[in-house]
């Protein structure tokens, strides 16, 4: 009851927690730089996307659904589910799709999480975790990380007994630090099984030590797995994600999910794409090349960074108050170079640059090399 | 706190509300029917879609988008919303745009309404008014239509102390049924201005007594003016739709919106498709002749039907128990023809017709015609 706001002429205030919230900070559009710049020639390095594009399947998949513009999608993505079922050997029951894995995540929180309880996350975490459990007014409980890294135990021990979700990413994003089987089972056999813990593998088909998450999904009951077609598939622009749980929590937040939640377009794409496994093979291997020629470019310059399994790199440029990540930032993109300054995450040493082709990570490596010597 | 749980070995329960959804029933995709009957030549008039499809400057637009498929959408959506700007004589700060505009819909939900509050609609109103306040474990109040349209004088009375929200439909769906700027402006000035009053105008397009609803949105900066692509704009497939509403309103529902909520295709499609004014008045032609088809055949038939203004016609198939909406709509499925039961809208007599092309309306009146007498 709000008895005491009857008289007055304003619109009652937002939910809990939303005024408060500063929107996701996005990787600056290509088209928004030239216009501001006037460049022609620029290089995105800034939002982790697949320099590929991506498997020439999907484009044909998008061609062809162009027929049925006007019609609804399959509110049921069967078909997609039916090659996800094939491809990763789960049930249909068992599978939520999304309108990227940003929609996924905060399905779990609109779903499970209410105002009165705790979501834990680590420090230097995908930004994402904070802001799908501030829109539902809960608390987030930060975790300080360890090396840049998720600290398991502490995480573990940081669960209270109002805490209904724990956010993972392995890889994570910003940092592209890793966790090992070892230590998501210790980690899984110490929480309590009520809670619901999301293990975000946004970035893991670039992940070398690559453990099967999915044959946990029996054991573990509260875990559910998050993923996405964004990156290594490179369909970002589409919009598609999607998350592997038990039926139970399956069905409770497929009662949430807008019923057309993912486009058509997105569907098709995503169907092909999963039946391409030489894209991802090639994106891989470039991947892995442009990731030697970043590390090898940075040490050149006396830099250091954080080790990653994902398609970027954080690199620390700073080492004064003078020279910090947002300087670096905006010195490179009057060179035509977009990367992303990431002290909302705790890091304004730091700068994160995606990995390109070789000539646009060698384009990013000769504007920072210019940029650095014009500050030191 | 909910330390009873913590001995538990299931995972905690949903969020209040959420068990109890029943998720929207979408129209049978036309796919899924080919499977099921083996039959080739279906017609669907299930989900108001626009037979023409979309317009072409649109299909264009996804054709050229295909050049940037691996890139993240432009998360602010300048190019679409600068076209809205100059389109319908409003300011960029008044434009949330949404995953089609069920998204718009639940995001007023989530950023307005809490587990404590009411939100209020009609009877036979959309079925995502009642999902989104049910997702935010809220109290719908429904109130009874008059003539299966709103009753706008009695939704106003029952406007309580803890309601949040309004939903009006105009043209409502699945009635076609409409009110006009009188009865409306008469509402406004009765509701108090603490309550959020959100005009759905997903059909206006097709409503011959528009009145133009913008102009009040700085008269009563409590309103919400809701549209969608899916209609008459034919772009179903791709989602998007967008709100109009006062800068504070607009600001508070963007910090909840997800970041990349509307694909890239989607918004180079939108903005094309808001250059094409032939189309919508092909479209409307169209859709007026298909309405008189349609009344016609009912008439020949001896049936009733509901005064549309949408582009879907509610039809009476029903002078007992025994032939119901229902068995309508199977046995007209079993003649290839998809229309929609509409018996979850409390109209258990009633099937929904979408207005298709002459060839469909045809198909459909005479399949219809078929069922009736196999029933009598």
């Amino acid at each position: 009851m709000s008895s005491e706001n009857t008289a007055s002429s304003q619109i009652q205030p937002a939910n809990q927690g939303i005024a408060n919230i500063a929107p996701y900070q996005t990787g600056k559009p290509i088209d928004e730089l030239k216009r501001e710049l006037g460049l022609d020639n620029i290089v995105k390095l800034a939002s982790n996307e697949n320099p590929l594009g991506c498997s020439p399947l999907a484009t044909q998949a998008v061609r062809d659904e162009l027929a049925d513009v006007g019609r609804y999608p399959d509110g049921s993505g069967f078909k997609l589910k039916e090659k996800i079922v094939e491809v990763f050997d789960v049930e249909m029951s068992q599978i939520t799709l999304g309108n990227g894995s940003n929609d996924i995540l905060e399905l779990v929180a609109r779903t499970f999480v209410s105002s009165e309880d705790t979501v834990v996350y680590s420090q230097h975490a995908f930004a994402v975790y904070a802001l799908a459990t501030q829109a539902v007014g809960a608390t987030g409980i930060e975790v300080p990380a360890k090396d840049f890294g998720h600290d398991l135990a502490a995480m573990a021990q940081a669960v209270r007994d109002d805490t209904r979700v724990v956010f993972l990413a392995n890889p994570n994003n910003p940092t592209g630090t890793w966790f090992s089987e070892t230590d998501f089972t210790a980690f899984m056999n110490t929480v309590p099984s009520r809670v619901l813990v999301v293990l975000d593998e946004a970035y893991v088909e670039y992940f070398p030590e690559y453990f099967n998450s999915l044959k946990f999904l029996e054991k573990y009951p509260n875990l559910l797995i998050s993923r996405t077609f964004s990156k290594a598939y490179g369909l970002a622009s589409l919009r598609v994600g999607f998350a592997l749980a038990s039926s139970e929590i399956t069905d409770l937040i497929n009662r949430v999910r807008q019923p057309f939640n993912v486009n058509s377009f997105a569907l098709a794409a995503a169907t092909a794409a999963l039946g391409d496994q030489d894209f991802l093979h090639q994106t891989r291997t470039l991947n892995h090349a442009g990731m030697s020629q970043l590390e090898a470019g940075c040490a050149a310059l006396g830099l250091s960074w954080i080790p990653s399994r994902a398609n970027f790199l954080s690199i620390c440029v700073s080492t004064d108050v003078e020279r910090q990540g947002t300087k670096v930032f905006n010195d490179l993109l009057k060179l035509g170079v977009i990367v992303r300054p990431i002290a909302g995450y705790g890091m304004p040493d730091y700068i994160r640059v995606s990995i390109g082709t070789f000539t646009e990570n060698k384009r990013f490596l000769e504007a920072l090399s210019q940029v650095l010597q014009a500050t030191e």
